[in-house]
């Protein structure tokens, strides 16, 4: 969009989402900017649901990929510079009146900085804010309903990740390179460990059988997810962070 | 304990708690340093259980709190200055020869922030790192057996924590100020929020009615709690990160 | 690409490429990205001439705009967040065995910047290091050859840039929003001031008249600069830094 | 105290006082948290004299004691973290009204860092400041009265310290460990080395002798300093900064 | 000066000169302070040319010089320092009540962080601002006509710089050690490279032969370029940064 | 000196000087560079005298001042600003195989800034350091038999000053400005406060009649100072920081 489209759109919306993901190995069948991409994706068909009340900016591309950095090619921020550049971001949106902003997260990695950014943005900057990682407005039923191999969230180049790229990326999934995930048994303390499973993983792929995946389970992800994000875009608009 | 005496047993040492709280409004009838005093006691508790694998650290007592400052008393450090205390201690340790540290937090503001230092200690200092809120180790079936009143997690100045403070610091318990909570009704899109939802209560309770605390409760609780942290402690000293 | 592929390609990698851009106003016809598109596509194209010797990292694609603020949908990072993003990227490069770093920026305002973050890589990170802006590659002369409107070096929106468009982002061109540049008549001083020309402009065009852009002049641009690039490239990775 | 109770005594509140310690050796038979310990009892006591005039934030229990990292449990905070922290301290009471913050000091090392940050609350959170070590509130010939090993001030495990011990924290001294202070000659230039006296130290005691130490002792001593603390309250409360 | 001869000409007072220097290596005949001399004598001079519309600060002597830390005596500041001090030096600056400053810089490692300087003055004090090298001043033409040996710019500790010590520093200019600049051909790329010409140079001279420097030259150059500041500061005082 | 000079001398310097000043307000009648310009002084005389065991670097002309900003002219670093240009002192100086530092300071604002300094310099640097205010090397009872008005410590613009500068400044004492020092009665609380008494002043004048002063005092006066200090860098070069 051109300054004198968005100039023109501006005072009808609401809500202001920053994308962020990450560049990270995503198995070996998956690109590594995947994660930017579905969220992306998603956030861009959010809005279009719910146009003209929400406005996405470019996403955040590289996150906080430390514990994947023996993989070839993952970039990483340290977390006070991912947290600093949304922090830029949503004062540059506050420059052209914007009040609420949403960070729509599209890499576990990231999951506290992005809480630790949208608490700052609040106090500092004095803007109504809210975070959330995509996956987080899907429900675990139905997210059960659709796919063979699904935890309690998504895993790493899974059937959910490899199903989503059949839609939002087709070009780009290498489909004579996907294997199963690695049979890594972890323990329930896992979401205590600042290292997580898949660092332990040979092939980068876990927590969901990537031969499972298929556009149509992409589909009806997304479908799902969007339109959630749309009903919580409307809600956040018209009522900001009231409980 | 004095220098000779840890160097006595630093040689069987293996995991350093670190354990983080806040100084902030506990509703009418809780004392600022609630969650510290709870934490803590958790922590020393668990130790003793384990002895001598695990010590623990003076606590970080304040910590970000910045969602409650219009409640008098309450203090708040910017995130950047709670995690560098928690990196700073972490950086000492290992000068000390520890190289497993957890973070043992008590405040609910604090939790994303962990997770940040966590990994940062991981990353930077090269120690093996986890992080949890005490209250994870709580098994949400068995906290409603002995609860009347409890969600999913914890809330403020409620049953929960006012049956611990029976055990842990009953004389600062103010009885004949014990009120029930509020009645705020939060979407559940509350978790998204930067703003909490006691940051729209008037009492500075939610979430759980400390009316219906015991001690008896608080005694079961704190059982529970430390007994699975000493599980955890000999599995985290024993095995590290492994998944 | 995979951590596969890149895993692949890695030991015949000699210079790694960080491109940068802006987010910021590019007058009412040209859309926000545009800076951050001509750079990635350039760096691209001259990455593929020179195969397999140059990769190319995602874009920074939020550059140094504060002086495009007053135009609705401008993003702007602190200098401190955009030569820290850079040092990250520089830094997880690193940790893939890369040692030739090069900045190949998009935006006037970010040339002092880009110039601390190469010294910084070189300095801190013991990287060789390089930075350039693209048009830096293109001689004054030829670009004469091709433009009508053209003075050092390219203005905003203008002439030079949207010829670029019409071949790298020729659906996103409003040609019927196409004005001709503000009559500014800037003093010799104009870069010793920390407030550019542009600031100063009403439409966000300057230096170089938009409605002379051509396809055409378009394709023979490119065709130089990322001819340029290229040998530039092989000269960079084959002996770094010498004079 | 509950937030309400703090709330029913601002108004009468003037000076808010944050006490810093430290953690590190005390010799073989004082705990590491002496300092704390100490500062925080003596704080506590004058604003009990001068109640409801002053109130005691918890205090920074871990201090600057890179000095002392040979000594095993010693803990210390890079001198940034520590002016953070009681920055932090500082902006949280100005939330609450509070217009006037003194620093009590209990650790040697912390005493440039706390001039550094009472200056910094002076110019940057317009905040009235004030910073001291609480023997700078006792009189050298006082002091000498009363201890049989005594220099210009305080020196480390010693007389003076294990004294304050038997009435602050009795049930904590190691009777069966307490050795005299090492020989150590320090020349007159000791105040201008960054390593200190009791960095040469092998038992981590330094001028002057525990052996001499004695309740009564410490009585008369807390008497003194926290009496002088009361009246430096009174001043500072009404007068404020005034020469 | 006196604070009370500054507190009467401050009316008058248009623009304030910040001049930055270097300390480090300047061949084997010229001190280390050469750099941080010439434009502080060249400042001073164009400001009693304008007097009394400009006053000049106190250089900041030690600019970015890690590129010459293998030459003895060279001191360097990190980029973040030096931009801070210039940072503080116009918030000091802005206190006085001066709305227009310029940083007059006299060290080609200086060059890309007074840009940085000036915008975040103009961005975060809100002063008007600019920043110039001080050779940027003398016109190619002339500089040729002048000196026998000159590049575009100004080499180092070359026949331009000794002309200019034989008028600043008569008595600190080593003649017996003078020697020609080093035979280094530098590729076009060399302004890319993060390491510049000069690191590779043995003697520390470099472009242009310090033999060839007579005072008559330096006379000449020193009035030229001070000539052109003064039209500058008149320029800036009057109408600061308008095009 | 050249590069090639100090390369000569450093195999036998055991001792880098960096002095520290002020541009702030001295009275009616002393320069705002004073300060600067007696610990050069007094630095450059003492190194003379143990030449060729002590270089000294230029100065921190600008240090912490923010208590004088009422005065017109007075430049201030943040103390963040002031101690990292001390380390990035240091950190050169260590490049050129430096391993003992010494921070002479001539202005009282910089007091506390140094320790913290030097303690950075000796636990980050790993450098041996020390730091001292220069008139800490002049013995109270000698300096009161040489001056008429002087407290603990030097005052302001006063009776010591004023001496010193009729040696080390003589042509720029405004003679016919010299008034007395304000009659500003403190109480003993005085050091304790973030605000300092001179911030109280008129005239900038304090603890000290320059009337009073004479050359003949002020050469006295420096004879001790250096001598002491040429003293102290012999110990300090020999022995270190040994007690």
């Amino acid at each position: 969009m051109t300054w004198k489209e968005i100039k023109t759109i501006l005072p009808k919306v609401q809500v202001a989402i920053i994308p962020t993901g990450s560049t990270e190995q995503h198995g070996p069948h998956l690109p590594l900017q995947s994660d930017t991409a579905f969220c992306l994706y998603i956030c861009k068909k959010a809005s279009e649901i719910v146009y003209p009340i929400a406005i996405v900016t470019p996403p955040i591309s590289v996150g906080i990929s430390t514990h994947h950095m023996k993989f070839s090619g993952s970039l990483s921020l340290k977390p006070e510079t991912f947290i600093a550049s949304i922090y830029d971001f949503a004062w540059s949106l506050k420059k052209h009146g914007l009040s609420k902003i949403v960070i729509v997260n599209g890499h576990g990695g990231n999951m506290a900085a992005i809480k630790v950014a949208a608490r700052k943005i609040y106090d500092e900057l004095d803007l109504i804010s809210a975070s959330l990682s995509y996956w987080e407005l899907l429900d675990g039923g139905k997210a059960k309903e659709i796919l063979n191999t699904y935890p309690r969230f998504p895993g790493h180049a899974c059937e959910f990740e490899t199903s989503l790229s059949y839609v939002i990326q087709p070009e780009l999934v290498r489909k004579n390179q996907i294997t199963g995930s690695d049979e890594i048994v972890s323990s329930h303390y896992e979401p205590f460990f600042a290292k997580i499973e898949v660092e332990y993983s040979k092939s980068g792929v876990s927590r969901g059988d990537p031969r499972l995946a298929t556009p149509e389970k992409g589909r009806k992800l997304i479908d799902i997810i969007s339109g959630e994000m749309a009903v919580f875009l409307r809600r956040f608009g018209e009522h900001g962070d009231e409980p």
